[in-house]
């Protein structure tokens, strides 16, 4: 398999745009008939029947992505929130998504080490493991040896990760930017040392890095930083980022950040009558902002 | 229910140690018995043997447990790594565990905002939720914003959470001793804060930190910052640290500390003829380390 940095350049050239989709449902905003199916149910049943209407969407929301964008972010939170069905319904819906051809970006944040960090990554990336996803969100806070236990499976089978650097909430400068150079800096130049070497044709690494949306005024020296490293970029629209913050942290040439929306797609602002439509109405739209 | 700092306090001085048990149940080291039930299968059929296999050890090692630790850590990691069936194996270890009457905290190290986080929380610690842990590990890397989805649950449920402050691998320097204060005595400040007028009786709080048994150094720096928090200890046998590191952070009464083993308790040195006994008598040993 192609190394990751190129299997992402592929699809962001097959589909002309750096947009890709969270695949994060929100319960409560689902289409009224698939809101029926779990309304009202308590305990386990409240839980198989609401990860079997995820299921259903997700497949709504997929059927709608193919040939639009070039990946799908599932949000972890979500699914582990309705307990065991929910896990079947992130595993389903990774399936889904592979089976559509998009690659997948597991948004589970995962920071661990040894035994612990292995584990995990047998969890999401292994192709042997349970969801074989093809790329994961990690946090760095407990060190660079977090990343160990993911880099032979990026190198062996085109995986890729994405680790937290600059985040766009409001508590995340106290550890982000804390020191000088700030911290996130620092996260920055090991990302760029462990992605080294792992670059294909592309330019690009194994190695990316989370920068959010409304952190313009990094994104750019961040850049500078890491060369070769997608950036992968939340907060846009619901969490309040522009798109000319979405890419200030792009190469000269335009490439270089994926530029994720989850509500703003999956979402209308009330009831609709065609929610399939309106979804793909939506996502070309998502993916019309960010041509490549 | 009474506050989560004075739940472990009266754990504690039940079980007359600060001692608890990690639940991180290595495939390969499972007794040969259980080993047998999964080893030669593969995909689903695999998976769901491994996780029956798992469960089997825990109750047998919660039945060691009862009345000589206060608490069990999961390490959800091993769990996910066994995907759905994982999912329900950890469950049902949290069931086993609560009926037993023992405390639990879920090593998670989850880390994130808003909506997300609520559901992270929903997930892991509220009482109508999936697990209904009675606390779990947190990442303060993305900001003290991660903790906001936490707190409710905790004061109106009695539950708690354990921050990452100082952990004990190699590369963990980088970010928790980066710039001056370092970072992590920044967070240990910020979960001081956050933990205010949460303490009960005991003088504790529901905001928890883990400290490394190995970080001895730090240790009653971090106690002086944060003199409410229970300090959750890992790192004790197979880690590295030794005993007097690890309760390096207690207050001056001794009280204080966490300090977990999980290997050390869980696996011998080889094939053992009556594993619940030697787990049984390991984690009695591990209590008698560290009476109060």
């Amino acid at each position: 398999m192609k190394p990751f940095g190129d299997r992402v350049a592929d699809a962001v050239a097959a589909t002309g745009t750096c947009a890709v989709v969270g695949l994060d449902p929100h319960l409560d905003r689902l289409p009224a008939a698939l809101r029926a199916q779990f309304e009202g149910k308590s305990g386990m049943a409240y839980l198989e029947a609401a990860a079997g209407a995820v299921v259903e969407f997700n497949r709504m929301v997929i059927d709608g992505l193919v040939g639009v964008v070039p990946a799908v972010k599932p949000q972890f939170a979500f699914y582990e929130a309705l307990g065991t069905p929910g896990w079947e319904a992130l595993t389903e819906t990774c399936r889904m998504a592979h089976a559509a051809g998009l690659l997948t970006i597991g948004d589970a944040k995962r920071g661990d080490i040894s035994s612990t960090g292995a584990a995990y990554a047998r969890a999401i990336l292994d192709p042997d493991g349970p969801l074989g996803l093809d790329s994961v969100t990690l946090n760095p806070w407990m060190g660079m040896d977090t990343l160990d236990p993911w880099l032979g499976i990026c190198e062996s089978y085109g995986r890729g990760v994405f680790v937290l650097v600059r985040t766009t909430n409001p508590g995340s400068s106290m550890l982000q930017h804390h020191g000088s150079p700030a911290a996130a800096e620092c996260v920055a130049d090991a990302l760029h040392t462990a992605g080294a070497n792992t670059q294909g044709d592309s330019g690009f690494s194994s190695v990316g890095a989370v920068v959010g949306a409304t952190a313009g005024e990094d994104a750019a020296s961040l850049r500078a930083r890491m060369p070769q490293a997608w950036f992968l970029v939340p907060g846009v629209g619901a969490q309040g980022g522009d798109a000319d913050d979405a890419v200030a942290g792009a190469r000269a040439d335009g490439m270089g950040c994926l530029v994720n929306s989850s509500r703003g797609v999956l979402f209308g602002a009330g009831e609709e009558e065609d929610p399939a439509g309106a979804i793909a109405q939506r996502a070309r739209a998502h993916a019309a902002r960010f041509v490549i």
